[in-house]
């Protein structure tokens, strides 16, 4: 896989032809499908569920699924989000009382597992888990709705766990998601970020090529 | 509005091309788009929000929307869907400690109120609010996932309520929802229902228009 | 006690000078004090709890204080309301598991026992229990705000517990609470009640006396 | 099965020794084992679960053993009382929100399911069930505890549930659990009882069958 | 606003007469108005809301007024404390999924924003916020009572978060509530805290201004 | 007491013979007994109460009884277990708000009081509470179920709450619970645990104090 990944939210996308959608995203470009759940409890919205990713895998997308749940509690919905194709699987720590359990049983299912972190959660949550974790993803926006600004402190954030991931010897993506366009990826890939989320950046505009290579010359700076 | 409505449920509709399988469904003859919302608390699934409802109006859909919430609370979520374009918007009587303000709620923000019970769910939450209900929506299986059969003391159920219906002179619909096909619409039909939701049995075969032509002819025979 | 009680809701009052205006309207002939105690989970409002009621004790009242709980769940505070001088306390039946142990327990404090209905909530939570109870509450509003309008089906339902109670041979008070006032009292007191909570409709009037003498006149005829 | 069913209460006997005790009390001349199930959350204590069960089981008890759920929510459980021996398990209706697919649930897994009744709980529950039952299930105490006296307001509900099932030509159990000892069950036998819990009647007693034999003496009078 | 402020808790005043009971300790030197907001959720009790902070300010208390939330979920209740007059508005990071957002909307309704941590409560949750915080909240007692003796070990905590905020270089407020007297402010003020709320302490006493005066006398000695 | 403790776990015993069980295993050499309390909402299990507690105790067990509370909340079950005999009481911090006090709820009830940790929850939330522990207890499996295997992982963490105890100069207990056997225990012991639960290496053993025999001879090498 590539160093660097760009995984337009599906959040933002035309859902009454999402297929479409999806496979343009990745023709422009795109490495993963970063797709958001939310179940009106964690977050004041509800967006999608397995069904649809599901549709995805049927319709014929083949690049990983990056599911990420806004959803409380999270357990028994993993195994659908699995057997529905999803490639990753993060959760919020909050949502789950037994967090090495649920790491666990993402990858038993045969999909990679990572935490989610919002823009106030402390990062100690990743004391005892390095060691199971693919990715970690920390939220740059408070979840819940697409359209919202990059919190500044988050570059801060990404160099922490950078230096975490870098410490631990464990090959762990860090993911940030959040306000994320072609004027700020360059510096929040030099805070450390190796995967980018974005969602109105990609689908609001008409060229989903154009602004992706926008952020790949950016990125190429950093 | 016809007398007997057909409302293709959209669970079962392929998520990856949502706009042009209504498209589709509609041509072939249903009236009204069956919207099934699931927040994986009041049922073990979580399906479609507000979002892909908007996403279907956007798309051109002027059909009546019929939003079934298997959701806890509701509250919250309801203006979200009336501002996507909902026309009805039914729940259930466990999911909401004021009825009467969530009822009241919904006609406020200009849709159609409805109540849905659920299979053992039984009439007596009708008793107060019958001058507040625009439809009234019998679950034939038990409500979090597709592709179920038909429980048939459902039958007796719907005779109770058209019967209720037919006293308090209101103009209420009565909806059915679960396991409805053309091999027993007709009965169902002669219980009391008006309103037909129909999901695998219409989406899950290559020509919509014979299954709604089908279910038609049926029902005349009633 | 008199026949038809007048229970102005303190709810209306002025907080920065409570015990004076429990005075003062006791002084205009106000029967029982109605107290609204409500939690932010059971309606979408935080009121006054145990320690406001006691104060009015110190204070110096000693008409029957009216305890309505709208909380969830009810058993913990109890115990605080019957300590704090509570006279009646009455909870929702959707806020209890054990409605029969709550009301056992309000007696076993010392206090009078009833039950609340909000206007879509069934009567059939009356079947088992009427020997237990002291008080029934019907809510003419939905509860969580003071000023709303009288919702008309609550004169049915009033005629339905009238019912209910005349035919048990229990001696048990029936309450209404949301949108009384002088020119309605006269037909909710035909259809039964003979508890009248009254909020802005006496504290948003100058002359509290004024007020309560007119609702009076006005039940005089019914 | 006998007509006439004791079910001693084990939430009575000695948990130190349960297997011995569950062989006394059915050489007594006990017909099936009542296994009381809390979860500190749908009653206020928390007693015993599957392991407890499946002990007896492989401690060689071949009598019924008739679980009562006294949990909130009831789903998750089912199936671990299903394995490990459970003959007929019980529910509140209070405790599920999809009361049809529960019972249903009960019986795919080869159990006898019944409905379980709190003192206050209406009968309109039943409404819409009674062709998915084995048992019903009427408290006559709150339950969470033992050793508590008989809510005489029960025999009322016994007869009128009674009624129901006579009337629906179905075999369904009528049980009755709380405060049953040798000096009422006469006359809960005569108000339509037909399977009678008795906790500390029993063992709380030193010589079981004489309990038993006196409790069976006394229904034969009714 | 001075270096040091004393903030009397109303949930020691006489709530029969609060607007004069806080005109009082206002006039007898108090600084702000500490505001105690429970729920019977996030703590055993339940006191004070919305409403009876607008009447403070519509009785003509114009000294900022400090609400505590002791509420479980919060962000439902902050508009209407913003909309009665809070200045301060502070939380317990427990009861926020989404703090970040939390205190950006209370800075968006115009009032100061803070984090409250109970005695066990650690201090990471300040971690990624400092630059959003008016005010840090440790409580020296665990909440829900008034009349609680200090928690001696909140001393070390001070210091911790004092040394945060020093070297944050934002201005932010550090208040300590629970068992503050005039013994032991003038250690409490050595340890960090420049806000100090008093409830019982000042309440209790027949001479308002003789206990703050004595306060402040104690606090210049540190 | 002696400096390592052998506490087996009941969850693995007989449930039928839970005395002569745990007479046994005391009887061969064992020193505390592990009483692992679940309320199937903290994890997903239900297992056993107060009333097996105390069934012990009557039994005539006098070695400590050490009781792990996987359940949530916890506040209003810990009188019960303390009457019931326990000697130590554990919680999971996640299931209090109120820590601080739930801890000293533990101690003025003559228990003596401990904090659980889940393999992946951090130990941030000893900061603040060193002074009120007696115990701290390391779960090296995720609970719910007994037989699992020991996560490594959590050999490191002993070291760092070993450290933090010997800092703190207080007088704490190190426990472990989950795998631990004869063939790990030499190493758990080296890595700074003083307390060992261990259920199906004993119980579902022939002979107990073999097993225990062995144990500690290993521990002796440590």
């Amino acid at each position: 896989m590539a160093d660097n990944l760009i995984a337009p939210s599906i959040l933002s996308a035309d859902f009454a032809r999402l297929g479409e959608e999806v496979d343009n995203v990745l023709k422009a470009g795109a490495d993963i499908v970063h797709f958001d759940v939310m179940d009106n409890h964690f977050v004041p919205n509800l967006t999608i569920g397995p069904l649809v990713c599901e549709a995805l895998r049927k319709h014929g997308v083949t690049a990983p699924i990056d599911v990420h749940l806004m959803v409380n509690p999270v357990d028994r919905i993993i195994p659908d989000f699995a057997k529905a194709g999803a490639t990753y699987i993060t959760f919020h720590p909050e949502a789950s009382l037994h967090i090495d359990r649920t790491l666990q049983m993402i990858k038993d299912l045969g999909c990679k597992a990572g935490l989610t972190f919002n823009p106030a959660t402390p990062l100690h949550y990743l004391d005892h888990v390095m060691d199971k974790l693919d990715m970690i993803l920390l939220m740059s926006v408070n979840p819940g709705f697409g359209g919202q600004s990059f919190i500044p402190s988050t570059l801060d954030k990404l160099r922490l766990v950078r230096k975490r991931i870098d410490e631990s010897g464990f090959n762990i993506r860090l993911e940030v998601d959040g306000g994320v366009n072609a004027a700020n990826i360059r510096e929040i890939k030099a805070a450390g970020a190796d995967t980018f989320v974005a969602g109105s950046a990609i689908f609001g505009k008409p060229d989903y090529k154009a602004v992706i290579d926008e952020m790949r010359a950016e990125m190429a700076k950093a």
